[in-house]
């Protein structure tokens, strides 16, 4: 009896160390449910309303969330606490995000912590999106042998997280946004209004736009013929493969122009900081990394100050669970 | 009596934690000594040797910090530390340097910190010449009121160092190179043999050399002539003074363009690391840190990702000696 008593006391224990974890996307809403160790014990995924507002997302969030705390036979309100990875200007200090472009009316502040909270009884805490993900890669993924990592998340945008000597870098809240250094001044339209960003030549919607404007013009390409076959609205990085693989040569001259400003934007930041291994990550890093690994790593080394030692570049290896993976370290940082 | 010998054990015990601190430059080698608040007590400054090996500069080196030592009424070996900034490759574990390319003789690697024991008689530590002046700023200087701050050092070439929550941070020990962040892929050559740093167009070198060019193919400009009435055999940060007062429009246009390489370089190490504040250094930055510091907000601001709340810009406060304080701050890291 004494043994019974003092497993289910220990299980107890257990199941109030699960923690949860969301990543809140443009087009996804992902959860997962992890044990202390980081092993996923229950996982959701919906799609992020497309309308309404950061109260509409928010009810959404929790619902997945809600979903799979089920799949791991627990609850909300008994977890240790949720964390939630953010696009958008994010304060950890008080859980509010600003300005979350690709989420339905969200161009003001939002008290997203706090909203959570309410909803799932639990503590919930806030962070950046890809600050997050970098420290799952960091923690669970491709970058623990490292002490000291570049996340680079090439998706719709070009995003990025620190870890300095094993420990989050942030600043004064906002750092990581490696997709707006500048790798050619008075450059490209960026989608953040500047010119010459990295994210202007890299960035999937960057892509896209330059492939249309390319298109437009008379430039010959599958892209957007395979687009409509695959029932898409936009080029995903699935359609850029299947274009890649067809020798689509607009497909061809658009990617390598953006690993010329990825291999360009990822030195400056390793001669800035030294890191010692560079994560690359999001939905066309982990498409493409391996395929582009050769390119990518002749770009960079052009502009190493010390190309005689360049950093270790990894591919992110924990696919589309890393965000929320991620968000709920933020409760074992 | 008693007094006497607590008053005398007292002094002695000050005087065992004087420090030293040795800034080894292309031109000139700066020492000063200092007590434990950082007050100066001794200085000298020589000619850095033109010729011969770096066993030379290091003999040259030992003797101008004798000569501060004995201005502060000690000698090297009462010294609780003597601490070095040099250029070049420093590796601080070992106090090697390696390649110093504005050193004579200076291409491979040289125990520096081990030849100024034996010189000096006292335990000597060898740091990066940028990053140890930026910690004079930090904790002496310019820099005083931050946590974080990113130090740019504008001269011959463009340096950087960095203390990111009141700890430097060295990466793998080549850390700061912000100098080597690409402005302009494919752009002007930089003095550094790769294409499109910020240094490419910002360093005094590199300014001189685009004069030397444009001048010869037919633009007018005093600044060579100002060059020879003032004995120069090379454009000074002084020189550039000159001509801009006399409102030379080469001068103009190539310190505007400087202006415009280096507020885009800082913005891309800002949106990167978001720290609170740059201090701007070296010869050039101090002579034109004020004067130009609308037009270096106006260009930075243009690139930042977070222009709503740009970082604080402040002119290095400690003049010619910044490096060697810095210096003697290796014994108190």
């Amino acid at each position: 009896m004494g043994r019974n008593v003092t497993a289910r006391a220990h299980r107890l224990r257990e199941m109030a160390d699960l923690r949860g974890g969301i990543d809140l996307g443009g087009t996804k809403i992902q959860t997962a449910v992890l044990d202390p160790r980081g092993k996923v014990l229950g996982e959701a995924r919906i799609q992020t309303p497309i309308s309404g507002g950061p109260e509409d997302v928010a009810a959404a969030m929790a619902e997945a969330l809600r979903e799979a705390a089920g799949e791991a036979g627990t609850e909300p309100a008994a977890l240790s606490g949720v964390g939630v990875g953010s696009p958008g200007g994010v304060d950890e200090s008080t859980g509010t995000v600003t300005g979350a472009r690709n989420l339905p009316g969200w161009n003001g502040t939002f008290e997203l912590g706090n909203a959570l909270e309410e909803a799932l009884g639990t503590k919930v805490r806030v962070g950046n999106d890809v600050q997050v993900a970098t420290e799952a890669e960091f923690h669970l993924g491709a970058g623990q042998e490292f002490g000291s990592i570049l996340g680079v998340f090439w998706g719709t945008g070009v995003g990025g997280g620190l870890i300095l000597d094993g420990k989050p870098w942030l600043g004064r809240g906002a750092a990581g946004e490696i997709g707006h250094m500048v790798v050619q001044r008075d450059g490209a339209k960026c989608p953040c209004g500047r010119r010459g960003c990295m994210e202007a030549y890299a960035g999937r919607a960057a892509m896209e736009a330059e492939a249309r404007r390319q298109h437009k013009e008379g430039a010959k390409t599958d892209l957007f013929k395979l687009m409509r076959k695959h029932d898409r609205d936009r080029l995903t990085s699935g359609i850029w493969e299947r274009a890649l693989d067809a020798n689509d040569h607009l497909a061809e001259d658009l990617v390598h122009r953006a690993i010329e400003a990825l291999g360009t934007g990822v030195a400056s930041a390793v001669n800035l900081l030294d890191v010692e291994a560079v994560i690359l990550g999001g939905g066309l890093g982990v498409r493409f990394g391996e395929r582009y690994m050769e390119p990518l790593m002749r770009e960079m080394n052009k502009h190493l100050f010390r190309d005689d030692r360049p950093p270790a570049v990894r591919v992110a290896s924990l696919g589309d669970l890393g965000g929320a993976i991620g968000a709920s370290l933020l409760f074992a940082r």
